[in-house]
């Protein structure tokens, strides 16, 4: 090694769920939206004043935030826009997790917390989800440096009820208490209301999955006003124009179609519910997701095994190799069309494979 | 104050050039180009797919990365892209400063850098520029834990020459050396030969200023590959996509059309030799900027009365109060018709204010 070397950051770096780009995929693995974003979107990219681009964006991305204010009923001070939700939350982590004590999240949940705590030299404590994959409250009942958990969890889709969360927010109301919302609009009671009651919690959303835009990097948080100053002051320390000028102008139109949104949200809902039903008759079991995936293990056929198969044909889902997960798949909810192909072909596989009597 | 704010990170943030939105306005505060983008950016954004924005973009943005390596002759791997430059700057800090000794940029330079030093808790020394704002190499001649500086500085626009810059870097073997080429393109040699000789050289430049492209938030890192690893390791542990589909699209157009940007560079560059002459003949005092502003002094006039008088016209400057730079005003280069209707307001504002013998 260089002496040069002795002084930089390692990491071992967050692994971004694969990319593929083949024109037959069926791509039910990062938890896209199968459905374009709303039509406003393709309108306000069409009518970018690109002369205008020469000019810095509005580093407070103040038509984005009242937009999102507005849809939400809270004030602009109330909200925080970031690239991607990624981006809020790793504000979020450097901004809120200062304390010495550890702070809480779950063994099984989104795989980029640990990278930001080790990131950021934040010390962490993961209590264990039980058997059935459900945060158990009174594991959070204890001194810690602050708490963050996803509703509904991820990869595994179950819900923590309202009445929980608020319960786990009265116990700490000495930290903060991030919850992200990522997967909340297909059909999780969010936390929101709660942000009147408790200025310590934050709510994390994004435009990347009910909102169709993972393209555009849109994230956003809601909480008290003096949360959001504390973040702001963060974010204006690390870059200040974090929006550009396509994100404000289409993340506007996409929260405007409220109706384009709910339509959408509930489609995925409805294939979703198809699909647990088609999947247990092929002898899937699986916890009840809320969110627009299904994490799902097989009694007779390992998860890699089935990983790969559906690899073959350009079918992709994500596999989480190790531990408690092992055997598991992740399957992003697409159309329907889409999740009959997949399902025919697992269907065939079995068949082939001798795996399950029909 | 509440318990639960006794553990934020509390930062004094970097404030943000004025960003006034008039109609009417001549803005020369924040160092955007007068020009728009290159006509291919239009384009780019015309045809973007916009149903594709569903799906997440490419994370390592290899289209983008791709085309600037190409227009510099360099490898895929010694390229970095980020959201502005500000966003490639804030890594390298998190990056590459983790040492104990104190980083050194100079007293007067882009007043971000203290701010990421301090958001990161990195021990910094400043030393001062000479009495005509140029850098004085062998103050970095001594131990250290990193070195910054732009090359020409800002907001003073005054270039280091290539050797000097390259008899620092070879007294700092052991640490990272960032030259900060955000102005480059105005009209100083560039450091980028160098990074072939020493690994532990990183030059950034950014789409902002010379490539007319603000409002998209594009900037960009060259240097070693192993350099680029860690830079990219520590950026998928903060946030996977930071680049949108409309960022990569328009970078790489914007790239690709080397005509444009060398006129346009090339008309900013005879304004300006043409705006000293001007600003001269008016009794200013200023170095020999080579960046895509001016910063300036007179001696009958105090640089806030002319700041003030110059706003109420809506004609935008920035004034940097206090210490060594508390006179001067930093005139960014508008077009020619935008420069004339500044100098004729300040010929007859010091007419009327009698503060010049024409």
């Amino acid at each position: 090694m260089n002496n040069w070397e002795k002084n930089i950051r390692r990491v071992v770096p967050y692994t971004p769920g694969e990319q593929p780009n083949q024109q037959d995929m069926i791509k039910l693995n990062t938890n896209e939206n199968p459905y374009p974003p709303a039509p406003g979107v393709a309108e306000a990219l069409k009518n970018i004043e690109t002369d205008a681009l020469r000019l810095y964006p509005d580093p407070a991305a103040k038509d984005l935030v009242h937009a999102i204010a507005g849809e939400y009923g809270l004030s602009d001070e109330q909200v925080f826009v970031g690239v991607g939700s990624d981006d809020v939350l790793a504000m979020s982590f450097l901004t809120f997790f200062n304390s010495e004590k550890p702070i809480l999240f779950p063994d099984i949940t989104y795989s980029f917390y640990d990278v930001w705590a080790d990131l950021f030299q934040i010390p962490y404590e993961r209590p264990e989800l039980d058997e059935h994959f459900h945060i158990k409250k009174e594991d959070y009942f204890r001194e810690n440096g602050g708490i963050i958990f996803p509703n509904p969890n991820a990869p595994t889709g179950v819900s923590l009820p309202l009445d929980e969360i608020e319960e786990i927010i009265s116990h700490n109301r000495d930290v903060i208490v991030i919850v992200d919302e990522a997967y909340v609009d297909f059909g999780t009671e969010s936390a929101l209301p709660l942000i009147d009651k408790y200025e310590n919690l934050l709510v994390v959303q994004t435009f990347s999955k009910s909102r169709s835009m993972a393209g555009m990097r849109i994230g956003f948080a809601m909480g008290s006003p003096k949360l959001i100053a504390y973040l702001n002051d963060v974010k204006y320390s690390f870059n200040s124009y974090t929006m550009n000028r396509t994100s404000i102008a289409a993340g506007v139109a996409a929260i405007k179609d409220q109706a384009y949104f709910h339509e959408t949200c509930d489609k995925i809902i409805e294939t979703r519910e198809w699909t647990k039903q088609e999947l247990k008759s092929l002898g899937f079991s699986f916890e009840d997701s809320k969110a627009n995936f299904i994490f799902a293990s097989h009694a007779n056929c390992p998860a890699k095994q089935l990983f790969q198969a559906l690899r073959e044909q350009h079918i992709y889902v994500r596999y989480f190799p190790g531990g408690r997960t092992d055997n598991h798949l992740r399957i992003t909810i697409g159309t329907r069309k889409e999740m009959q192909t997949f399902l025919d072909f697992v269907k065939e596989y079995f068949k082939k494979e001798n795996l399950w009597k029909f």
